[in-house]
């Protein structure tokens, strides 16, 4: 049953798209690429901290895409980048990557491709997607972002990749273009995301904005983003919640 | 419950995704493009033959994307050139659309954005998605394929639309662009199409083909593609036998 549009009250506009931040918004990357941390390590006798190795290999995240932002680095894909921050993550824990199959540690990096959503995220986005327009609006490449949804029947309608764009969030450019590609006013497109900065970048070049509570992802002692910090459309707890409030027209 | 992946005889290699040239092969442009000239037509009391109309308009298409094929035009999205070419449909039907109001042109040139598949389409994409990455492969902008998709339940899993790769089939990169954003070798890819020529030119830069008999596209009198011309990998009277061949194991 198809409900009347939301309008945000900071755009003004009727909402057509909700895209998704993806890596602790829709999915729990912790517990996946720990699970797969952990089941390298037992193949090759290593012993490390699968969650600590986790949150070590996500630090280098930003710091990585810090060249490409400010332009000193051409642009490359996010598999890339995990797969240089899987070797210095690496070499934080004391293990040289030199010594280990290359191919392997490819495959390990490509665990950021199949990680588990959480469990309100496919239901959401299921009651999302007859009203909107829904996709990801993610660092991650297309191909990374199709295979996470091809494995975990996340139902996007879309998806435009950072290489589609070949800029990175914050960047203005990563939220405009994707609204352009999707032949929508940026005041149509509403980001939902788990982090206030990128809600803040998105909401600064005119897009509607939507805080999702995860309060775990990054573990049991998370102290970033425990609530929304601007004046975001909508908070939700989840994205079940999400649906909701956008069905009720309510901001939340 | 899913099959092994069909592997192309053509290129050796098993396929991971099978994408979709759209009007004429996935969706009936003619009689959806008919009813809305027939509508507005009735609206502005024009007397005009709707098919022979929507005939004139696809006939266009082609040849306006030839000064961007040939490069002395920079690359500009299907939507304008569908929107020039309906000036020059009214013109070759003795309409001048300088009397008409733009808006509603424009409007009547988003017909393009929401024509009705074959009957087989949505099951036999349905089917194919279980096993296989779907997607179009279309001169379409990628609005206009989402769009579509939304408006008639297409599960595409990506679209990639040629304002993405800024260029049109039969250009090799309109084809390996799109393989490359789905990080897949071009022999993984397999184009289905209703056109002997875009499988040519798919199979000369490396894809797997399938062609799908659409015998009234281009209505009753039809006379080309009544049957593939080339070695395709697969023919197929339409997309429910392709995914039954692909199922099989099948050349058909």
């Amino acid at each position: 049953m198809a409900g009347v549009p939301f309008r945000s009250p900071s755009t003004g506009s009727k909402i057509r798209a909700v895209l998704f931040d993806t890596f602790g918004t829709v999915v729990d990357w912790r517990t996946g690429i720990a699970a797969a941390v952990a089941d390298y390590a037992a193949r090759h006798e290593l012993e490390v901290d699968a969650f600590a190795f986790a949150d070590r290999w996500r630090a280098r995240y930003r710091p990585s895409m810090g060249a490409i932002l400010s332009g000193t680095r051409e642009f490359v894909i996010l598999d890339v980048l995990h797969r240089e921050n899987l070797d210095f993550a690496l070499r934080e824990s004391g293990i040289d990557p030199t010594n280990h199959d290359a191919g392997e540690l490819d495959e390990l990096a490509r665990a950021w491709h199949v990680l588990t959503p959480w469990p309100d995220s496919v239901p959401g986005l299921t009651a999302l997607k007859t009203d909107y327009i829904i996709g990801p609006l993610s660092n991650g490449n297309t191909s990374l972002l199709l295979d996470m949804a091809k494995n975990a029947g996340i139902p996007w309608d879309v998806i435009i990749g950072s290489d589609i764009n070949r800029k990175y969030k914050p960047d203005p450019q990563a939220y405009l273009r994707t609204a352009q590609f999707l032949g929508l006013h940026p005041s149509e497109v509403m980001l939902a995301a788990a982090h206030n900065d990128d809600l803040e970048a998105a909401h600064a070049v005119g897009l509607a904005t939507a805080f999702i509570l995860r309060p775990v992802e990054h573990g049991p002692h998370q102290s970033s983003d425990l609530a929304s910090t601007g004046s975001w459309d909508i908070s939700a707890t989840d994205i079940t919640h999400l649906a909701a409030l956008l069905r009720a027209g309510s901001t939340g």
